[in-house]
């Protein structure tokens, strides 16, 4: 870390460090017209009396409201609100069209989803340089339980909570073995585990791992070619691929389309079991994230980016044809 | 949403909702005492000139010297600053026992190893209830790229960034099957990833995947009995299970301990080959987690919730067998 000279540009970076809550800021005009900016200089002030703060540019076309409002209102996004802080970003747009409003202490509108709501009374406007700080004292308030939409370095994020900072991973006898936070053994045992869920379900029709793989990857096109499925599933147990499709061939589940075996599709039974599978297996997905809550999107987030970090191609099966046709 | 009469508590909870970073801000009593606190209600305030704020109860021991003081510096935390932040929440204790310290302007002390840090001198002083709001002009500051240590709902949280929000999973061809967005899809794509990366190693030393789970599980402990590997590695393609181990002591790479056969160890020869396979596995996880950069250890941490959740036995293999008893 060394100090820096004193670049705009650089400051702003170092301001967006410290992360934030995404807020959307609504007053009512005089005329009656509802306003609305989407804020992260919010934040807590007083517990008694209750006060927040937000602050507010002197070159912004809402100043001469926000200093005139007696009333406004604080929303605390959350995380699946993204689209309405950029809405309230923009300039020159009916930013309310279409929202369904409430309407709060001094007819201030309210926005609804949001993981909190304060509608507040201004107490005090302070002078902040380049802006107005606008102190509020909250009249009422409300809040949901959801994850909260975050940003930091400029950019949106997520919170996820951290575990308890004192659970150290085991480490195994042999000295330079795994320990248990090894990322191969987490991938690993995650997979296996959520699999093995299945368990009875794949018994019951008969399939093993490696028929079950094959079998929802022929569901994701109608005809798949060898050579698609080859790398769809590239890194899959390769040697047992082969093995797992004649299997489902000879059961009827799959047939080669082509005499000269070149392309796959299911068959009208294999169908069938594959959506029984699979209709099971989403049904154990749904029961997973539920339990791991709002940071279930986040897990999926972060497995995505491991997987275009490791095997860029995976996706490529999952392309619609005309679109790759179109990208080429 | 339902609007909440006015509980002081729940008044807490609906401003918890609001995510903040965490800072220390510090200080320099007349004295020549180093003082310092732990501090979420920092925010930006203007560019031009560069302000910035934050707020102060009006009971803190530590009021009387912010008042007196011209100069005050802000540390926004990184991830790895918990302790850090736990620390400078205490009263009575000495906080900058021990820490390295550099000088900043007025003499401020400054902390080491965090993501931002701004010089500042107090430019105003607000009435803010029970807290008193300090404004400062900042004199100068630097950052450094570290993940932000984060506070949301009365506890730390970590950030992770966001994907961009028009990256929809692409779903496949037949109605009711998995889109690419399915957990099962990504745990099993990266897991059989993952390893695919050590194809080569496992390719050279003649061991298939399922050789090394159980190689690489029988490093866990000097010796396992078979149930011991059953349990630990339970879901694990379990008929595959034994067809490895048998192929490994055929191998020498293992050896039953008991001419019984209850229990495995490996020989000299397994460990030399196990930890040739765990070495590079693990300089490849290190590449990978070096890709995912400060969100890798979020990864892990929700892959553990994740085990915990589905598999909570899983760990029970790698506890220390004493500490097993004394839990029992």
């Amino acid at each position: 870390m060394t100090a820096q000279a004193f670049d705009p540009t650089e400051f702003r970076k170092a301001l967006g460090t410290f992360a934030t809550g995404v807020t959307i800021i609504t007053a009512r005009a005089a005329d009656g017209t509802p306003i609305g900016l989407t804020a992260n200089s919010f934040n807590s002030v007083s517990l008694t009396p209750p006060l927040v703060l937000w602050s507010l540019a002197n070159t912004s076309a809402s100043l001469d409201v926000f200093r005139a409002a007696e009333y406004w209102a604080v929303h605390v996004l959350a995380t699946d609100q993204e689209e309405l802080s950029a809405r309230f970003a923009r300039r020159g747009i009916d930013k309310f069209a279409g929202l369904d409003i409430e309407t709060g202490h001094g007819n201030t509108p309210l926005l609804r989803g949001c993981t909190a709501r304060f509608q507040c009374r201004t107490a005090f406007q302070y002078e902040g340089g380049d802006h107005q700080i606008f102190v509020g004292e909250v009249l009422g308030f409300d809040r949901a339980e959801s994850a909260p939409l975050v940003f930091h370095g400029g950019r949106y994020a997520h919170a996820t909570r951290r575990d308890a900072p004192d659970v150290k991973p085991r480490a195994a006898h042999l000295a330079g073995s795994f320990s248990e936070d090894f990322l191969g053994y987490l991938l690993g045992r995650s997979h296996f585990r959520f699999f093995a869920e299945l368990r009875d379900a794949l018994d019951a029709e008969g399939i093993n791992d490696m028929e079950f793989y094959v079998l929802s990857t022929l569901t994701l096109k109608p005809v798949l070619t060898a050579q698609e499925l080859a790398e769809g599933m590239a890194g899959v147990l390769d040697d047992r691929r082969k093995q797992a499709l004649d299997s489902l061939v000879a059961r009827t589940l799959a047939a080669a389309r082509n005499r000269d075996g070149v392309a796959y599709e299911l068959t009208e039974h294999g169908r069938d079991v594959a959506l029984r599978l699979i209709s099971r297996a989403k049904a154990l997905e749904s029961q997973v994230l539920e339990r791991l809550g709002p940071d279930a999107p986040v897990l999926k987030s972060l497995l995505n980016r491991l997987l275009a970090e490791i095997d860029p191609t995976a996706a490529a099966i999952w392309q619609d044809p005309a679109a790759q046709r179109a990208a080429e």
